[in-house]
């Protein structure tokens, strides 16, 4: 939904990882990654006020006492900013956050690329879909931050909401959501890049009229 | 569902709060509030009946005998108007509702507004999947009404079918889906068309001719 | 899936409430009905054959040794046709299948109204949707069978396959997907005709070139 | 995602049965068989690598000591290839797998049946509905692997990732999912080109300008 609202305007990036990443790779313009950056770190902490406040009763009523718990049974802050699980080793958590950010800017590049043809009010609902398999598929070590902005704006709001400094140190982890989106991000757009926009057919080898009429399209549609 | 089969004579109004909201921003006549809001009333509590018809079987033998409880074990008020959890203060309800519309509303507007050119077939898909995507994220509070229409008559039904007018005063609760959803979409409106659709590109200064073949248009589909 | 696999050559009717509705109310040549009809009730003879097939060991194993029960804890008759719960009466029943045929009927019908332009490609996920929409809000009653040819075929399947004939006669029951259908698609179809079609703007009343373009269409789409 | 992605460059081809398939009936040229073949089960055998290095950490977790268990409570290696239900028959299953690659097939060919106009971007979406409705299905027998690369090659990892080659001899059953799909693609392309295709109105019959403006062609949508 935030894709579809702010696409209009600003081409929907919520993401820092898929901002500076489209900018190493030469399709978004550098100039605007500061600006753009900065809205994505302020959007998730107004996003996190407003959990904040919408759930406020709810939180009170599920702690029933305890004093915003960060991690184990009862705990809140995970409603927040992510936490591993506590099986999770660093190295493997930050494997996690590489390939899963790594298969997020894939699918952005593919969205993007020209020669796919995919119709702008498509793509939020593709991007909103890839998140939901991401989340589903990849979400049991860590929840899936994939998104630098969503996870440590939350975490700096709920560290002065209550929840104190520990957030950040509780875990030998919050630096992990903020450094391997950036990793895995750059790695899968320039995969999709070598491997597979480098051996795009050229335009001028395309059908230019229309792309449903010959059967020999079609069937690279499979 | 409502918003396909209806979207061809009416454009698929069936929220008293997109339509007052649509009108108060200028883009709906406010000549037709009145009756779309009167067949938005009547309409939910048409479907109230035929829920209740279609479930009379099913909640005698849910009730199991007690006399249609409202809230708590074994109530069935529920299944037709809106009730907030036991911890939901008044102040936080209103606020999740005003949070809840003016996502909706953002998003209503978002699909409706030239520049992003949402084909109009897919728009019922979109509405659908927002207001799915609305209930699972803020549907634990209060279970999300977000339409005035479709939780007073629905109420007003089960106040007359046997529930007792107590469905009113239960809770110091049904004035809030009535007032709030009308707070929230003006704001979510007014939120879209300042800070997104006043910043969109000038229709002159997009490419006319397709959307599809300057690289520049795909980077900002991202 | 079925729709769509069967959609190039049939438009994929695999419902008759559907194919003999459409040809009621003047949308579907009434010489074709006959044998669509039969199809459908052989296709859907079939593929209870093929589940019967592919779930042979899994029944059994399930089952446990009983003898092929048809209703109660372990049954698995339900596998191929509808059961209603215990608790529904027959009027109830019956209007349950006309409420939720009639809805089907009303969002076909809007699929196919011309003037809602829905691409054809997109029909079968609309189609779809809207079953699976239908079967959680109303599945709850009787497994919402909504098509004469798939409750009745993999009954008359279960009749001969080791269920025995008591499939058609342990409840007052399987007349109603049978009949209720019909009438609540013919209601449905009627009310989409009546109420919203013949109300429509009128084709030369329409922007022809781009429904697109004017600010005026966008509205309406809401 | 991964038919998205390589879409653009290889047709998105990541089932050996649907390439060979299609290339059985003439849809794909047969000297690029080779080559895909192997792609697709290298592919698979870097995913079972890459799940293995995402998720080492939570399969030392869960097995708690017990080293690499292949089936049975606590067992991981049905994490990366299928294993039956124990009361899944040779027979059964082989059919299983029949039915459900020869149910893809068919969605296969109609989404690339040019005459019914699917458009590019769209087929992502509809092959990822398509393999999650036949998951919900069919998937309770043994898994539904409906594609020998995604069974045979993370089968192959994991016996050599310490779950040991009795992966392969541990139930009679590691052919099935490189055999059977194949027969079942065969079968499903068949039926829809004998079935559908051949029985499809001629292209120069068809309204050539616009699919959208005859009342006759939208009953055929239905």
């Amino acid at each position: 939904m935030g894709v579809l609202v702010a696409g209009g305007v600003s081409g929907g990036h919520i993401n820092p990882a898929v901002t500076l990443t489209l900018a190493l790779v030469g399709k978004f313009p550098f100039r605007k990654v500061a600006h753009y950056v900065v809205a994505q770190y302020l959007g998730a902490f107004l996003a996190a006020g407003a959990t904040y406040v919408v759930y406020i009763d709810a939180i009170n009523s599920y702690e029933a006492g305890s004093n915003r718990p960060i991690m184990g049974d009862g705990a809140t802050a995970g409603i927040f900013a992510t936490y591993p699980q506590t099986f999770l080793s660093e190295e493997v958590g930050f494997a996690d956050q590489v390939f899963g950010t790594g298969i997020l800017l894939a699918v952005v590049c593919a969205l993007s690329d020209p020669k796919n043809r995919v119709p702008k009010s498509l793509v939020p609902l593709f991007v909103g879909l890839t998140v939901v398999a991401i989340g589903m598929s990849m979400g049991f070590n860590c929840g899936y931050p994939i998104n630098p902005a969503r996870d440590l704006a939350p975490r700096f709001f709920t560290a002065i909401a209550g929840w104190t400094w520990r957030v950040f140190t509780i875990r030998t982890w919050s630096y992990i959501p903020l450094v391997a989106p950036h990793v895995g991000g750059l790695l899968g757009a320039l995969i999709y890049m070598f491997f597979i926009e480098a051996h795009s057919p050229h335009d001028d080898q395309l059908p230019v009229a229309a792309d449903r009429d010959s059967k020999e399209m079609e069937i690279k549609q499979v």
